[in-house]
């Protein structure tokens, strides 16, 4: 692999910047037990992995009472020798110790450098140590079971799979180029289109997840839309048990659009209440009706809301019509507002609808939400493509294979159709990490938090 | 001591709340392996203070992979069973662990519990259990000392030897009651009487400590004083480096009185600038002036600024008069402004003041505000008190020794005098929790943060 290994003892604070009952500092590198000893002039000899608990002392005076632990490489987190020393959480002793082992000699880590050391030492490959990331970023439990399974290698299993039935197919047909003289042709024809389609097939059902899996590691995106005054604000502040939004009587209130958080079970929803739908002339109101569109278009759920009382049934239709060609994929709920009562129209065309008055609980919706994240597939065992640039990477692969199957159907030459096979490989290779540039290496880490 | 031992085996998240590479949970208790056990199938056997890598399982699902170590009382922080498990700093891997171990008995950690029941098992004294809380609200070199000092019991030892002489000279007293009726003097009242003077001398002593030591603690109060138009927001600007407070040419610009912190070397300040000296007619004014005589009166350091130019140095002298009458404790700098020119006549007046022009160098104010903190005693080795409950405690003692001097000088009945001196006993006793009432500790611990 082009790199470098580390030979810089790097340390940082580990724990969350403030005031608590504890901060730990963590240090990782051939030289991390060597540059704390000075401090510990109380610790004789150190047991691994044993809390010593013990005085960091800074030019004569005592800074705290701490247990420090080592961990030797390469059966630590980072592969390296580290040590973690877990002080008092005031702000003023973890700075000035951090400070003393600045100067001791240690470097302060950049964001993600441990794990970054950990892919280094062959810990993680890439695409899990992407997932220690997402794992302490997590919000709900079904983020936390995507970044998990990533974590302990669903992704790189599958991949790995796929990559070597690829190496497999590129094996037959590099043979046939070595032989190509003779006009031998080892690979049966029949029989590679139909492993090429499947591998096309793998890869295309890996890219349809990236929606869903995006979906749950950022909040699910569930759009309230409906004609203006359908009383999406009110379901807005009845959902978030607030009054977040401004609520009148007064068609087009709501011009902005707002987005909460909410949680619902083991899922974390992007609520994001729109402008009311219609042809408006108030230029503020229009730039507001665009935004709407443009979130419906990337919606996981729409709530479509209707006011019985002011909405004929032809134009609610015709408003679900609209909802759907922007969305295909987007699962649709039709909740009926401000009315306990159903018309008969309402009732015949929507029957499966839900009816929320002011009063009605709220528990009906939130089961079609739940039930709605189950057919979406979030709780199968299928790997779960998440990280945009993983689903970028199938993409290009993807490609590069539709290329060599293009090819091989129109007998062009092996050497192409090889070229393009290993640039498929080459792309799946780069989300594990077994291929992979610097410049994607510093990209990746750069976005976890320092201490990691 | 009158409580109860606890029973509960508690738990609380002891890193700061937020992401971050690592947050810990903290237990404490006698149930505190056998709580955890179940949630680490992985774990046969546990060794005392080794840190184990392993699985948190969770209803069949692996939550996180942690580092868990068990302390097993009594040598551990609060003497009781502890078990720490440090987790990937997810908030919601924190709070999911955090909940199944509260669904399996545990029970929430109040705020300074831990600390409590180091306190109950004898670990520490009263004293020493709040410097806990202040050594991680330190902010500054003197403030850590401070705290630092007194958890390891500075305050404590320092107390207690003040106890023994009490403890044995009221022992003497009381002696003289039991042979009341046979008219004996057993104590030599002169010697009696010194004795007395000397512990007094010694709490007054302590207590002349207490300004010093809360400014320490708090930030050390230093107030820019001067006519309108000195020069004090420039100065204050200057010092904390950034636009804080407005600056014109118009005399009386600063009304409210503005408070930044203000770091220099081993301290802390607190960084007052004032409305300007002078007799106005204007009320917001007045009351912007009144306040800054209450500021002055607070104030550990004064930095008097004199304008040079429209200020005739009879003006400054009544000022500074004024000043000295205000705040007879406070060191009072004289500083020079907006004139790198000394007339003679201020220079006769201030030979030792600064003069500080646009362009001069903030050294010469910073180095006489730090030798005036060497000054104040803040470098010695002396116990310095910081906690407002303890200078109230000694003062009830001294209160309450000089109560017994008089007795003794007025020959009044040896009962009344013992009785003054277990008082003085009693208030000595508190500060440490020796003798302590229930109310007091808990108004104590709840200043905690919870998982200390």
């Amino acid at each position: 692999m082009p790199y470098l290994r580390s030979v810089n003892t790097i340390v940082a604070l580990s724990t969350p910047p403030g005031s608590g009952a504890l901060g730990i500092l963590r240090l990782s590198g051939d030289q991390a037990l060597t540059l704390v000893q000075p401090f510990f002039p109380g610790i004789k000899s150190w047991t691994p992995r044993h809390a010593h608990f013990a005085r960091f002392v800074l030019e004569g005076d005592v800074l705290d009472e701490v247990v420090a632990i080592t961990f030797p490489g390469p059966n630590s987190y980072t592969g390296e020798d580290v040590v973690e020393l877990s002080f008092h959480g005031s702000p003023f002793i973890l700075e000035s110790a951090l400070n003393a082992l600045l100067a001791q000699g240690a470097q302060l880590a950049k964001a993600g450098e441990f794990t970054q050391r950990a892919f280094f030492n062959g810990k993680l490959d890439l695409s899990q140590a992407e997932a220690v990331g997402d794992l302490i970023a997590s919000e709900s439990a079904s983020a936390h079971r995507l970044a998990f399974r990533q974590m302990k290698g669903s992704i790189s299993k599958r991949l790995q799979a796929l990559r070597q039935q690829l190496i497999d197919f590129a094996a037959l047909i590099e043979l046939e180029l070595d032989f190509v003289e003779e006009d031998v042709e080892f690979a049966q024809r029949p029989a590679l289109l139909n492993l090429l389609s499947d591998l096309e097939g793998e890869i295309q059902k890996m890219l349809h997840t990236f929606k869903l899996g995006r979906a749950i590691q950022d909040g699910i995106p569930l759009v309230l839309a409906g004609a203006p005054n359908a009383g999406k604000s009110t379901l807005l502040n009845r959902m978030l048990d607030e009054d977040r939004a401004i609520v009148t009587d007064i068609p087009g209130t709501t011009r902005d659009t707002i987005e909460e958080k909410f949680k619902l079970g083991d899922h974390v929803f992007r609520l994001i209440d729109t402008a009311g739908l219609h042809e408006s002339t108030d230029t503020v109101e229009r730039l507001g009706i665009q935004k709407s569109w443009e979130k419906i278009k990337e919606a996981q759920f729409i709530i479509h809301l209707i006011d019985p009382q002011t909405t004929e049934v032809t134009e609610a239709q015709s408003m679900l019509e609209s909802l759907r060609s922007n969305a295909p994929d987007a699962q649709i709920l039709t909740v009926l507002t401000k009315s306990d009562q159903w018309t008969t129209d309402y009732g015949k065309r929507w029957p499966d609808a839900l009816c929320m008055g002011e009063g009605s609980s709220m528990e009906p919706l939130e089961a079609r939400l739940n039930h709605g994240m189950v057919e979406a597939g979030c709780n199968s065992e299928d790997v779960l493509i998440a990280n945009a640039r993983h689903a970028e990477a199938l993409q290009a692969a993807l490609d590069a294979l539709l290329k060599a199957h293009a090819g091989l159907d129109g007998a062009t030459s092996g050497e192409l159709v090889a070229y393009d096979l290993r640039e498929a490989l080459q792309h799946l290779g780069s989300i594990t990490g077994e291929i992979v540039a610097d410049d994607l290496l510093s990209s990746v880490f750069s976005r976890f938090c320092i201490g990691k």
